[in-house]
């Protein structure tokens, strides 16, 4: 793997090496091994043109943990954002030593831009552009719902996802994580359905490898996982367009009532930080079938492979 | 020790034990024993939800001394401060990996809910909050005073601050500084007296054990160590209520003049940074007696002893 | 070595040995050889008073490949520009544990006043003070040069630099590359010319060791290196004092057409950031006689070489 630039590129060998990777990756935590020798000498720099305070420091974790040193490389107020070119912010990087670059940008396809301006031998990964992708997250929610789904079933890793059902319920408008979900849930034979209201979903939805709904209740009994997105407060309300908050949460937010229309082993999935109260309730988010604090612990075991195969894939089997 | 949330919470017993634990701290430092592997693969996490460039450092230089890996998660504009609940965040850090949690906040009481947010396995260290508490830079204090008196008079460690006799001079009302110092050198035996003006003493000060005074002039014959609060400046000169600075500097202002009526031997402490000129002056500030920079070099030592307490505990004596 | 201040402190001996030792780290680098254990427990403190994300980078980088902590303390709304003296914030880095701190700061003399300040056992590197010096980027700059010219010509590295002929072009006046440049290249034995619209030098860069231009074209045909200044934009247009960027570009910007003034083996040089279409054209940036990379590559191995002699030079040659 060169970069890791969108779960479009993945192919379904890509995707499930990649979550091998990371169940090694979380069986060597779990059994207290807490630091792996593996990229010692090698400089990850985190390049963070927006703030994303959880996705840098899961990052930060996972390079740490492999013995890799971390750059954070704040982009607010740098040259690069008084006008450097992107290429030549990638000609420095390159040029002090970085090994691999974690790339958050607000414009959709700087991770594509920055990954081909004309270097070579470091390695790029979109920790989310835009609205465009975002593929670790994509990567780590498959990865909780296949161990969830392989604990209670069993069966071969490489199938467990095969005909699992998973709704994304909310902005998909503005979400980089539905499509990235969407795209790789695809490839690893998940069935999808999204759940928004009209204006919250993109003009080419039409296109994307998945069904659409706007009625929530009807899609929860046949699920095996509702994955809640984040609402952006500020885009509610706005003149009609979007509803408004009480709208939003009385038509799409996950409460008490909807969790019992899940069947028994349905998850409730979200990428974090929640809107409680919003988007979900404190029941949702609290009862037992909440993979919410799991997803963040996964999620450093997938940017742990991520990096691995980014950074060591030669050796890789 | 899972906590290290309040002076108020510190036993005896607690108390010496972490001393005694920073004292061999120093000596590594002072044999020029730089790095020690204890706390290798560990994960610590400064939390800060206010500036605090040298408490952060001083945390900072601890964990790194004892081979622990630190994130800084400045929560200024992450999800942390758009309102994610302060227990979402305790268990995204847990989840994540963190084995500590170094917690600044601008509520008084934040580390206290931080600590009982529902996770377990992490410890979390109040490295000030709001107007409450402040207890490693008591612990530091503490640390200085006891080295010192020792250093002149000798005896048992775990008695050298029986008795001494402590003034804490300045803005007690929004000094954390001020209630961690007194609840600990209380614990410790020591006797304390505040000086201050009225305004600027909390209003249930009569229930700390400790006596006040308005006039230092008296006060400093007798006690074996001043210890000076920083002025916020902010707060002077508010409409009467508050001294002006010249007022302030006049009344409870450290001076040459006031350094020589202090006993010999007693000590100038200051938490800087210093106002020069306002609470303290140059000569006071520079003059042998005062222990201003000893007290840094003792926060990294005290604050390796807290980490160790906290995440090496079961191993200790 | 005890500082690095300024390159007017260096003599021809001292520049040559960190140039030399700049090679060797090189080297390492070459031979993957990513991290050395010279300065493991060192502890090097970057404090920035202005943001300088690649300057902080490059430090930071070369501290890491030489094993040490790195404390990055960036100094805005910190303490310290809430008017703490710099000679206090000199004494609590010292007691927090720094063996040295890399400082940038928009005074003048701000690293001198540091180096002066009344502690010790601290070296100060001086990564730009206002208009006034940037000398590890002087060494970068020569060391590049002095690669390059060897690689053309071989001969005793120590006198490669002799004779060499350098155009540094721009704003001279703002510009502290500028003048450690001229004073580093003089001590080397180079002959630099600067070449610059009259409200563009300094008042007195008639005592400089060096001559002085203001019609590029006259001067390309005659030099092995043109240096090329960032234009600070904000600075141009200011009420005809000085040229407005259009009239800058004309007369001073480096073109495709100027770069076929050059002899064939003279280089293009630039510190970075560009800005491509004011100072310099695509055409020069990204012609093969840029060195514009290489020195970004180099300015983290003489950074190494400044840290290595400052903290193991007894042990060094």
């Amino acid at each position: 793997m060169r970069h890791l630039l969108s779960a479009a590129d993945l192919s379904r060998e890509g995707a499930l090496e990649l979550l091998d990777v990371a169940e090694e990756m979380a069986a060597t935590q779990a059994r207290e091994i807490k630091k792996l020798p593996t990229l010692r000498g090698r400089t990850v720099v985190n390049l963070f043109f927006e703030d994303s305070t959880r996705t840098r420091i899961s990052f930060e974790a996972a390079a740490k943990r492999l013995s890799a040193d971390v750059i954070t490389f704040s982009a607010k107020g740098s040259s690069v954002s008084k006008g450097e070119s992107l290429k030549d912010t990638a000609l420095t990087l390159q040029a002090m030593g970085a090994d691999a670059v974690v790339l958050r940008h607000s414009a959709s396809g700087a991770a594509h831009r920055l990954a081909h301006a004309g270097w070579s031998g470091v390695g790029v990964l979109n920790a989310g552009d835009g609205t465009h992708e975002h593929p670790t997250q994509a990567l780590l929610d498959a990865f909780t719902l296949r161990r969830r789904l392989a604990e209670r079933a069993g069966g071969d890793p490489a199938r467990v996802l095969e005909g699992a059902r998973v709704a994304v319920v909310g902005d998909v408008l503005h979400s980089r994580v539905a499509r990235s979900n969407v795209l790789l849930l695809e490839t690893l034979g998940a069935d999808v359905v999204l759940v928004a209201p009209p204006t919250l979903l993109p003009v080419g939805v039409g296109t994307w490898p998945c069904r659409t709904s706007w009625d929530l209740d009807a899609v929860l009994p046949d699920v095996d996982a509702v994955m809640v997105l984040r609402v952006q407060r500020e885009r509610m309300g706005g003149g009609g367009f979007f509803p408004s908050a009480q709208e939003y949460t009385r038509r799409f937010g996950l409460d008490g009532r909807r969790l019992r229309l899940l069947p028994d082993h349905a998850l409730v999935m979200h990428p974090g930080p929640m809107n409680r109260g919003l988007e979900i309730s404190a029941e949702a988010a609290d009862s037992p079938r909440s993979t919410i604090v799991e997803q963040v612990a996964n999620g450093v075991a997938v940017r742990m492979a991520a990096l691995y195969l980014l950074l060591a894939g030669e050796d890789a089997a």
